[in-house]
């Protein structure tokens, strides 16, 4: 499996390169077009329920000599990267940006860091190949995961088979940079729960959750990295496993419900391959601070702008969530997973979780 | 070990209590003292190189409404924490915080979790028993951990025997939030690196630098957490390896090797226990900026300030760190590990690592 990705990817590189060789042939003056990413040429895509690119394009041509030297950039950095998978080598953004001042050519060298980055996130538009399968590493690294989930993974010092219960620690198994090394074998799973908080993901493992109710545990860890979204997606996809996500009951926690589901703005281009439009919300709902009668903090300005701002956002234009946003925004209260704990450190995994799954029809 | 400590653990809070019960008794106010946390009370102890606190005293007695109430929310933290120990469970400082909502007299509950959090520290110090003993969880996760080390994690699911390098994926093995549950089994380590940032940690192991020196490494992942501190000084402690710290190049970063060696001033009841003295500095160091020619970052005012208060204190005081304090002021640079990267991806484990070890005597 990762073998044709890394053929292929170098193969698209190339064909890159190519273009520019022909252009050159031809007597053209080289040119490469992206759609242009800024947010008034994102679309939500009704059918698929994620973020794409409108059809928008800008053109980076050699008729100046700025844009010269970013197809100069270009080549070399695709000279790299291709170097890089024949190797079966990777490396970070941050390591390409200060490579670039080993290379021979002072003006293909980056001058800041924001300038390779753009440069990489462009090439996987225009080579529809992602940063992982060129090998680029991401600097955070993903989260963790317990369950019943028995996996296979391709590292570069052989084969791991990794069961994530059985031969883990109480840390669990550490999602690797490229989830896609990872092959999933069996599983005894009836659903995957993505869960935001550390402290909220350890009472779960303490209490058993996962083992009582056949759950895969994904920690999120904050706004999830984009290798904790795309394992979370292939659960979906290739176990068929109901995937629901339980986080804090604020409008930032939404939003982290949001990039689960319906991708970033940041990442549009490649919703298709993080985003998981099956995913459901479990909570904290705004019903439920009322419902459960939880403790709450009083929402601030900006989490009263922010919920408006959600009430506007094609992701959120649900009944379901404009009732929540609203309820929410009319109890001006807001709770954490943990204020659960109030009820005793058992309510979440015997009482309020099963009520949700059930109400839900995951359970 | 883990239930002897438990045990322990349990003890030493019921003594607590059963102090107040004899002050009670003997028809004295009570009252518990403990030493005064702030910065004035901080001395650095030179025989140990780490910090600790001084002989200033404040005492919490129930001669005040104020008084009264402390002690008795201590009281009630001390049943629900022995309880806990008594069933084996754990929780977090934020669900402890969330849970005395529940408890039956109103006047025990805390009124915000800066409360909690430091009454837990307060009975850390009087009771001399570590909040990790106590059962208590941090939020933050551990680190990971990636070498030729061969352990026995005691979870709550029964044992776990993991080898660092062969039973664990990419990612490496998740330090569990509690370290002392670890039990090292074996060893071919000849040293341990312990490296600030996920992109250096991923590129050592990509490398392979762990299988061809020998080396555990643990990934720092900026100021590291307790956890992640404890088990460095295990690994110093018990199986008497050297422990090196890799990170940037910047005062922020000689920061956290402080942390990691001396202590931190938040944490100084604990530093016997999380304390590494015996740690040495890899780098970056600043000569190492004009050494190998690193690309670089100008320091900023607030650079500057943070390298002149190092000056001052007294972890940095010694010939070593004054010169390399004095350099960086003087180039006024700063160099972030990858940005060995200028001199290609294996300059830093085929160059400047067997080098700078070699210098230090660990190689």
């Amino acid at each position: 499996m990762s073998a044709d990705n890394e053929a292929e990817a170098q193969e698209k590189l190339i064909d890159l390169a190519a273009q520019f060789y022909d252009q050159f042939d031809r007597g053209e003056i080289p040119e490469m077009s992206v759609p242009t990413r800024t947010k008034s040429n994102i679309v939500f895509d009704e059918d698929e329920d994620v973020w794409v690119y409108g059809e928008r394009e800008s053109t980076r041509s050699a008729n100046s000599v700025r844009g010269a030297r970013k197809l100069l950039k270009a080549i070399y950095t695709i000279d790299f990267l291709s170097e890089q998978l024949e190797e079966d080598r990777s490396s970070t953004l941050r390591e390409l940006y200060y490579l670039s001042e080993s290379w021979d050519v002072n003006e293909a060298q980056f001058s800041s860091q924001d300038e390779s980055n753009q440069l990489v996130e462009d090439l996987e538009i225009v080579s529809e190949v992602t940063r992982e399968d060129f090998h680029m590493r991401p600097e955070e690294s993903g989260a963790t995961i317990m369950g019943p989930l028995y996996l296979r993974e391709q590292t570069r010092r052989g084969e791991r088979e990794i069961h994530c219960q059985k031969d883990v620690g109480e840390g669990g198994y550490q999602i690797p940079n490229n989830p896609d090394t990872i092959e999933f074998l069996d599983n005894d799973a009836d659903f995957v729960l993505c869960v935001e908080t550390g402290g909220m993901r350890d009472r779960l493992v303490e209490n058993g959750f996962d083992e009582k109710y056949n759950t895969i545990i994904v920690h999120l860890k904050g706004q999830p990295a984009r290798a904790t979204r795309r394992i979370t997606k292939r659960l979906q996809d290739e176990l068929d496993l109901p995937v629901t996500v339980f986080t804090d009951g604020d409008p930032w926690s939404y939003r982290i419900f949001g990039s689960v589901a319906y991708g970033s703005i940041k990442s549009a281009h490649l919703s298709e391959y993080l985003a998981t439009p099956e995913a459901q919300f479990i909570g904290i709902q705004p019903e439920d601070i009322v419902e459960y009668d939880l403790p709450t903090d009083p929402l601030s300005d900006s989490d009263i702008n922010a919920l408006e701002s959600e009430l506007e956002d094609p992701r959120f234009q649900t009944d379901y969530w404009e009732e929540q946003i609203e309820i929410q925004l009319d109890i001006e209260k807001k709770s954490e997973q943990q204020s659960l704990a109030s009820h005793g450190l058992d309510f979440v995994t015997e009482t309020y979780l099963p009520e949700r799954l059930e109400a839900m029809g995951v359970l």
